[in-house]
């Protein structure tokens, strides 16, 4: 096509949207010819400024995505369900940022530094992006899986609030400020006394238990036999993104006191004998991931360390003691970029090459 | 014997010593004739209260062994390395919670629960307590072995910084204060500016990044090959106590921003086939373990709900999906308690009851 693509970003106005704002603020690359932002009705008509232009959010409508070449959904499950099919049937490419589509076997499920040939393959005019916890490590195992055959996972994440959204940021920041300076002593209930001194009421939060000075092993929601849609999230989304149908995974995840960025210990077992060097060699050779690692513990990635970056950062990498073929690490990976608007976008960037041919 | 057996305390002024001395005035049957409390020379002299007697400290000295029976340590690596031997010398059995002697084959490494029959066989006279991260699951873990037989691990911990001492526990406190209050927005080093805005140098903590408000995947010292003592630790000691000289183990030990009370995603691999009803079972029948749990989320166990508790609290029990005989869950341990003081009483009081015969 002549003309340049329009993008639409659905959810401008939300957390994710923000930050993808950002991202188009700071992109070097500018292949659009127009943006549109659009979100719920009660934001439209607020002015966001995306590189410098003053761009008025509209509501949400069928009518809004007439014109579009490429639609970004940063909103709730139940919103991209309905309406990134509309933006479809009016001719847009949808790029879905929520778990509506991801099991979709018509639906790709596309990270682009691992699957990007996925991205052709989309009957139903949607693409989707995967969940957060399951995007932090897929740019280290798909390459790694390239070379080596991945067969097994077992992941234990230390997961942002900032996943849970803006009331999770509320509550941890509400949460700190009601237990700085106080000593929380050796009796249980100490935190939940404090928080409730502090009119911090239980009933209040996003959370099922205290998120400041402590963890919550409880993300998402139940899915039967004890699993909550999280665990099962990395499991399906990982053997979907990494092809591998049958990869064995069980993920243990655990909400930590960080605003953002997400961190997994990984297990990884492969087909074929891996060595750390060798996996030193393959992440060093994968644009998206620092690695930040040294056998004696001077260097390590950190979620605070982390936080605004678009690359994974690896480290504490170790060839595994007892179990063969297989390697310990621990990954970092803003959650709120490339775990989800940062990558979104890169696949619009896809998309708009495609159309440019 | 008939006369009652006496009791020495080393490190008595120290925080687990101080959670001994709590363990000691609450627990109900009461074996002992004498109590020593002995510390360094700087703490000699203080008075301390146990049981409504008021006794003074005396300072580490071979003569403060004379006629004890029974001396617990809870002291540095290098100063029972020094002195259990001499109290051992001096006739007293030596039950010693720091890392010196738990891998001397002439040492058992006990839980009172999971190897009792290991503390008659004392070469030495000494008789070590595991290291808080291993403990915290053993209690679990020893009753499913016993059912099941256990053959592989796969571990992540979220550790309290209290294993890390008072200087840790201090610095977190100083950390919260430092960020309470604060946006950290969404930039790297965020955190790291706050801290030293408020004078929270980097060389001046005990961790190797900032503790409030991120995760640190280091604890101990660098062992070789990227691996941790504390992760060989849970590695070495679990096998030990556990009597299994093969079991396969990976671990990965996290320091989280939580005061008192480590948490464990535990990933279990048995020999038999093993269900989460069989194992729930088991575990409501170990006394030393409390079972919070049910399958959709509504119970669980958190640190902040099981500090100051003596058992261990175990939750999050799932049936691997992809690995057969395997149960993914999660543990909960006050590490100053059973995973330090308590454990190290416990195996006193077994001594105890030998000696009365």
């Amino acid at each position: 096509m002549t003309r340049k693509p329009v993008l639409a970003l659905v959810g401008a106005t939300g957390a994710v949207g923000g930050v993808m704002i950002d991202i188009m603020n700071a992109r070097r690359d500018w292949p659009w010819g127009e943006v549109r932002l659009v979100a719920s009705p009660r934001s439209a008509g607020r002015k966001m400024t995306v590189r410098g232009e003053e761009i008025t959010v509209r509501a949400l409508a069928p009518e809004v995505f007439d014109g579009v070449d490429i639609a970004m959904f940063d909103v709730p499950d139940e919103v991209s369900a309905e309406w990134a099919p509309v933006a479809a049937a009016r001719g847009a490419v949808a790029v879905d940022n929520s778990g509506a589509f991801r099991m979709d076997p018509d639906v790709p499920l596309v990270v682009p530094e691992v699957n990007p040939e996925q991205i052709a393959n989309r009957p139903r005019g949607i693409i989707a992006n995967p969940n957060c916890t399951t995007l932090s490590m897929m740019a280290a195992l798909g390459a790694l899986h390239r070379e080596h055959g991945l067969r097994e996972l077992v992941v234990a994440s230390y997961q942002a609030v900032s996943g849970a959204g803006q009331a999770a940021i509320d509550r941890l920041y509400a949460e700190l400020v009601a237990v700085a300076g106080k000593q929380v002593g050796t009796r249980a209930g100490d935190v939940r006394e404090l928080l409730a001194a502090a009119g911090l009421s239980a009933e209040d939060s996003p959370f099922p238990a205290p998120i400041a000075l402590n963890v919550v092993p409880w993300a998402g929601s139940a899915k039967g036999d004890g699993w909550t849609s999280e665990e099962l999230k990395v499991r399906n989304e990982s053997r979907k993104i990494l092809g591998i149908p049958d990869l064995k995974v069980s993920a243990t995840c655990v909400r930590v006191p960080v605003v953002t960025t997400h961190a997994l210990a990984v297990h990884a077992t492969f087909e074929r004998p891996v060595t750390v060097a060798g996996a030193r060699e393959i992440l060093e050779a994968q644009p998206t991931v620092v690695l930040v690692d040294d056998a004696d513990g001077g260097a390590f990635p950190t979620p605070a360390d982390v936080v605004g970056e678009d690359p994974t950062y690896v480290g504490r990498i170790r060839q595994a003691l007892d179990f063969p073929n297989t390697l310990d690490f621990f990954v970092c990976g803003d959650n709120l970029r490339k775990g989800a608007a940062l990558n979104t976008y890169e696949i619009a960037e896809k998309l708009a090459a495609e159309l440019a041919g």
